[in-house]
C-alpha cells in the first residue's frame, strides 16, 4: 500500500513523464519549471510551456500541500461516490494533506483540441482519504473519429477496473464541465470522479490502481490526437472561432471550476491556478455561426449525454 | 416626485443621449439595438457598438424588469448606507421592479481607457426603494492629469449634493472594483454606491437628483478623456499590455462583479450581461513588466486609497 509520500513521488514522476511526452510531441519548446512553497505548509512544482510549434500555452502543475482542513470540505457531499461517506463527521481542527497533478494545454492550431487532466489525492489525519480526477477534451472543431477514439480509450481504462465506472464518470463529466449560462458543455467531456475511497466491490487499493491508470493514459491519448491534427492547415476564420471558444473556456474556469474558485478564495497561488487560461481569448456580442457551417455542427455536439462509444 | 415609469423613461432617454455622444466621439461606427423581453416580466434595450474608429467593442444597456423579489436581497446588507435599512424585514412573496442603464466601453487604442458606468433604481411593492450606481475608469496606462480630471469631475457632482458623498463613494469604489487574488484595483476607481434611499439630511428626492447627475456626467467626462488620447500613436508592445490588462478585466467581471454573478445565477440574459467582456484578452504565465517601465508605473497605481483630488 502506498503512503502519501509515495503517492506524491508517483505524481512527480507522472509530471516528468507527461512533460517529456509533450515536449517530444511539440518538437520545439521546452517546459520551464518554477518551484514554490506555501506559507501554511507544502508547495509545488509548476511547469509551463509557451510558443511551441504545436502548444501555444500550457501548464503541468504538481503540488503537495498540508494544513488545517478547510471548512468547505464539510459542506460538499453531493458527489460522494463511496458508501459510507469517506468524510465522516465535522472534522474541524483536523490536518489535511493534498497532492495532485493538474494540466491544461492550449495548442496554437484551432484544429488541435485543448485538453485538461487532473489527478488528486487527499487525506486527513483521522484516516479519511480519497482520490479524485478527470480528463476532458475541448475540440474547437469536433472530429467524430477523434471523439470516439478519446472516449474509447477512457472506457477501456475504466472497464479494466469496474464495469460501471465509465458510464458513471462520463455522466459526471457531462454535468461538471457544463457552462450553464450558455447551455453548452465545455467540450466533448470525458470522465470526472471525486471522493473515491472504497466500496463493497472496490478496495482503496483497487481504486488507486484505476486512478494511476487514468494519470498514465493522458500522454499517449493526447499525443495521438495531436499527431492526427497538427499538420492540418487552417484559416483566419477558424482561428477566430478558436478564440471565441477559448472565451467560453475562460468563462467555465472563472465562473464554475471548483478548483479555481476554491484556490482563489483560499489565497492559493494565483499564477498556478490561472495557468489554465489561454494566451488569447475573444468575445463578440451574440455571435452565431452560419447555418450548416462546421462551427454550427460543433456547437450542436456540445451537449450532455452524447454516447461516443 | 418621479414614479417608476418616469424613472425608466428618464433612463431610456439617458441611454439615447449617451449613445449619440459616443457615436459622435467615435465618428465611424453606430450602435445597433436589440430589444428583448423577459419571460418573468419586463425586458430591455441592449445597444452595442463594434469596430469603431475609437471604440472596439462596447455596450449601453437599458433594462426594466419585474417579478418576485429574489432571495439574495434579504442577505446582502453590508453596504446599506441609509438608516434605517431600506429593506426592512424578510420580504418573501413581494414583487420587485428594477430598472437601470449599464455601460462598458473597450476602446481600440491602449492609450484610451476602458470605462464602466451603471445607474439603477429598485423598488418593492411594500414601498421599499433605493438607488445605486457607479462610474469607474480603467486606463491601461495611467495618465495622472486624466486621473485627476476624472476624479475632480466626480467630486464636483458629489459635492453639489452632499459633502460626504465623494469620500464615501470613492472609498466604496476602491473596495468594490478590487481583484483580490491579484491584490490590484481594476483601474483608478471612481465612485460606487448602493441602496441609497433617504437619511437625516438627504430626502429620496435629493438623492434622486444626485443619481441623475451621475448618469448625466458620464458622456461629457468620457468624451473628454477620449479626445485627449485618441490620436496618440501606440506600439505593438502597448497593445499587448492592453490585452493582458483586459484579461484582468475579465477576471474581475467573472469572479467578483455582483451584477454579473447575480445575472448568470438567476438565468438573466447572458448576452446582455457578458457584453462587458472585451473583444480580445490575453494571459501570460507570471508576467511581470520591466522595472521602471510605463507598465510597471501603472501597476503601482492600481492600489486602494490613492487621493487623486
Amino acid at each position: 500500500m502506498m503512503n502519501r509520500t509515495e503517492i506524491a513521488e508517483w505524481l512527480k514522476q507522472l509530471q516528468d513523464n507527461i512533460c517529456s511526452a509533450l515536449e517530444n510531441a511539440d518538437g520545439k519548446s521546452k517546459f520551464e519549471t518554477e518551484t514554490w512553497t506555501r506559507p501554511e505548509g507544502g508547495g509545488g512544482r509548476t511547469r509551463v510551456i509557451k510558443n511551441g510549434a504545436v502548444l501555444e500555452k500550457g501548464g503541468v502543475a504538481f503540488s503537495a500541500v498540508e494544513g488545517n482542513a478547510p471548512e468547505f470540505l464539510f459542506r460538499e457531499k453531493e458527489h460522494a461516490v463511496s458508501s459510507p461517506s469517506p468524510l465522516g463527521k465535522d472534522g474541524k481542527g483536523l490536518a489535511f494533506f493534498a497532492t495532485g497533478v493538474s494540466i491544461v494545454i492550449h495548442p496554437e492550431s484551432p484544429l488541435v483540441p485543448t485538453i485538461h487532466m487532473n489527478v488528486r489525492y487527499f487525506e486527513m489525519d483521522n484516516g479519511v482519504r480519497w482520490l479524485g480526477g478527470g480528463i476532458d477534451l475541448t475540440p474547437h472543431y469536433v472530429v467524430e473519429n477523434d471523439a470516439k477514439y478519446f472516449h474509447a480509450q477512457l472506457k477501456k481504462v475504466c472497464d479494466k477496473h469496474h464495469p460501471d465506472y465509465y458510464k458513471k464518470f462520463k455522466t459526471w463529466a457531462d454535468d461538471y464541465f457544463y457552462i450553464a449560462h450558455r447551455q453548452e458543455t465545455r467540450g466533448i467531456g470525458g470522465i470526472f470522479f471525486d471522493r473515491l475511497n472504497e466500496s463493497a466491490d472496490m478496495s482503496f487499493e483497487k481504486n488507486l490502481a484505476f486512478w494511476k491508470d487514468v494519470g498514465e493514459l493522458f500522454a499517449p491519448v493526447y499525443v495521438e490526437i495531436i499527431n492526427r491534427n497538427k499538420n492540418k492547415t487552417f484559416s483566419e476564420q477558424q482561428k477566430q472561432w478558436q478564440l471565441l471558444r477559448r472565451g467560453r473556456y475562460v468563462e467555465f474556469n472563472l465562473v464554475y471550476d471548483k478548483g479555481t474558485k476554491f484556490g482563489l478564495e483560499t489565497n492559493g497561488r494565483t499564477e498556478s491556478i490561472l495557468m489554465s487560461l489561454p494566451k488569447f481569448a475573444s468575445w463578440e456580442y451574440d455571435y452565431k455561426p452560419e447555418k450548416n457551417s462546421d462551427e454550427e455542427k460543433t456547437l450542436n455536439l456540445l451537449k450532455k449525454g452524447i454516447e461516443w462509444v
